[in-house]
């Protein structure tokens, strides 16, 4: 009999009225022959709650004791979805992660997943019944609760799909599946049926935010077969799987972009061995992550390093370089957080060749200038101004063949 | 070092105010040189919710769910009080019921305290911090979360108390402690210093809704020294100890009252062996608990049965009377919602006579009529017709020298 994890975030268990609907469709997918495992998270609005309270009474409150208040909301939740079940007469029973258990290491408030014991909700499913299991929480070496960090309930509905073997992984979302871009940006994006575990994690990293890196991370390291798919509409989502799996490897799958970073150039560098370790090792010390990196060779023995920060790290970033200032002999700072990062993603790249030139070729005929280019086997990204955005998307979306058919006039509102 | 646990309810722990305020108070208790435990209740308001959700979803909710939701109340206020506790200094961990663990019956909804495993608590307050441990809550014996039923958090200190060994269990209330009687009633009524458990359990089942019933039989079995305190007042409480603790034993130590029963009379009833039996039998197994019972011999071979029943029950009762109408015999039913039971307890009753004729002459001098009396070894129970229940209460309270002193001007106006 084939098994399903099937994972609701809050906006689908926001009120008992939802909490039915997912029992509804908790019942339908059973009643077609699966074992089913459920998680879910806490009802929307309730962790913020939560969380406010903790801060409140004090902003550095111990994790610790944060994990043991915050992780109630799922555990309401888990209780009020099994009572939903058994009302519709599906045998059901909630499960904590300490009574699983999942277990986790230490970090609390963004622990990580050890282990899961799936012995108990195997035996529980091949009774028949629904195990409903509280996402984001887990149970510490001492036995004390852990949570996984904001999130992560896609997080423990994959790990929990690992441990029990299952078929599918069903992440229900207000999206109904992964898109060729935003298509509030581009009306004729097209869903995608399938996308590989590696295309997903740079789309995802990049700005498509329908699933949490770590929760692909896992799904890859895992080999679990997840479904993006729609609390609200009744209709198939996109598979995210093994290459393996996906026949038609398509050169590029979609066009991602990214406003979260910022562009920082220092001019006129002394160009001498060690520049780069002088500069990026104090940024690495204040926890700068850097992301972009392009090097300018110019004739007069200096060098224009141009590099990218996350946007909300350039404040810390300058005062970093300011500080380093004399070591580093550089004339000026530049610094520009209106830029955008455009990438083309797609797993047919790695056979085939001209996918940078074809980018490099739409973007110039619409006249949008490249500041930065950075590449990886399955992607290839461009730092441009932030006013290109939309232009920039649909361009590309055009140039690699991804434009779907004009939506209805419905639809085409919502572009 | 004294050990002391600490209690609070829910209107305690209402909001984050309030909570930092519990934490004043243990902080204090702690830096008197005490080792402090703490079990606290939900925010008031809380369980309610929690519980309407179980309710709404299905009124034959599972009760193992229902705790499942229902328990996450007391993890919040844990984790609050905790962090706020560390706020002020005070090393503090909070405790869940099933890490303690705090092992009960599978009675989901009201379960029974079987045993609670003290050993981590004590080690965690030798090393100088305060547990904090949930209320209400246990795990049964298949690792299910239970609760003990509401008001189950004085149940869940006092057991607490006793497995920790602690040298006092102070019930934080919104009372300031246990009175001679009502004081909205009589305004001249004295708070006790010194209570028996034995005098707090007739008071607790009479009306004083100070201590819930079940926790002072707890604490009576397991000997524990129960203070109950005010909340909001920084002032000695009254102590509910051993008998033996009371050197000065009050004949009377306080007047109670219940109007929560209902008086019925079955008129005629024929006199023969066994009618008690065949009347009842049938309420009993109606799950009608029957109270104050008289039975006045007729001249004429018949007899008038008079009793009590809880007031909810009396549409229960009347109905299982008139279907045993042909095999009781009676002639007619009368039923009185209008009464009140007027008790007046005190330890020192067992080696006193002449309780009972005060109590009459008293009552007789008021010109009120007795309908039913009861006794028990300590406690003299009246019935009588509801309008009196204030001037009864009254006399009575001054029949056996209880009266303080009057009150200055602005309490009286509480009278």
């Amino acid at each position: 009999m084939p098994r399903i994890v099937m994972k609701f975030g809050g906006t689908s268990v926001a009120d008992l009225d939802r909490i039915r609907n997912v029992a509804n469709r908790v019942k339908r997918e059973r009643d077609a022959g699966n074992e089913v495992a459920v998680v879910v998270s806490a009802m929307s609005g309730t962790t913020n709650q939560l969380v406010k309270w903790c801060t409140d009474l004090d902003p550095l409150h111990d994790p610790r004791e944060y994990d043991v208040v915050v992780a109630t909301g799922e555990q309401v939740t888990i209780g009020l979805l099994a009572i939903a079940l058994q009302k519709l007469g599906v045998p059901a029973r909630s499960w904590a992660g300490w009574q699983i258990p999942i277990r986790t290491d230490d970090a609390h408030g963004k622990a990580r997943v050890d282990s899961i014991e799936g012995a108990d909700l195997i035996a529980s499913m091949q009774l028949g019944q629904v195990p409903v299991v509280a996402g984001f929480q887990g149970v510490g070496p001492d036995g004390r609760i852990t949570t996984l960090g904001r999130g992560g309930s896609d997080l423990s509905a994959v790990a929990l799909a690992a441990a029990l073997k299952a078929d599918r992984c069903d992440i229900y979302t207000d999206v109904d599946g992964v898109y060729t871009t935003d298509p509030r940006i581009v009306p004729r994006a097209r869903k995608l049926d399938r996308i590989s575990f590696e295309e997903m994690l740079e789309l995802a990293s990049v700005g498509a935010k329908v699933l949490q890196t770590r929760s692909v991370e896992m799904a890859l390291k895992q080999r679990v077969r997840v479904q993006v798919v729609s609390s609200f509409e009744d209709k198939p989502g996109t598979l995210v799987v093994d290459e393996d799996e996906i026949v038609e490897k398509l050169i590029v799958s979609g066009i991602a972009y990214s406003a979260d970073d910022a562009k920082v150039t220092l001019r006129r560098v002394p160009d001498r061995p060690g520049v780069a370790a002088r500069l990026f090792g104090p940024l690495a010390e204040a926890n700068v992550n850097v992301d972009m990196i392009v090097q300018n060779i110019g004739a007069d023995g200096t060098t224009d390093m141009t590099f990218t920060v996350n946007r909300t790290d350039l404040p810390r970033a300058k005062e970093v370089l300011e500080a380093a200032r004399d070591s580093l002999g550089y004339e000026s700072i530049n610094t520009d957080p209106n830029v955008v990062k455009i990438s083309v993603v797609g797993i047919g790249m790695r056979s085939h060749a001209g996918v940078a030139s074809t980018m490099f070729r739409a973007l110039s005929e619409k006249g949008i200038n490249i500041q930065v280019i950075s590449t990886s086997e399955i992607k290839v990204s461009v730092l441009v101004a932030s006013e290109y955005k939309e232009l920039a998307v649909r361009a590309l979306h055009t140039a690699y063949g991804l434009d779907g058919p004009e939506p209805d006039a419905k639809t085409g509102e919502e572009g």
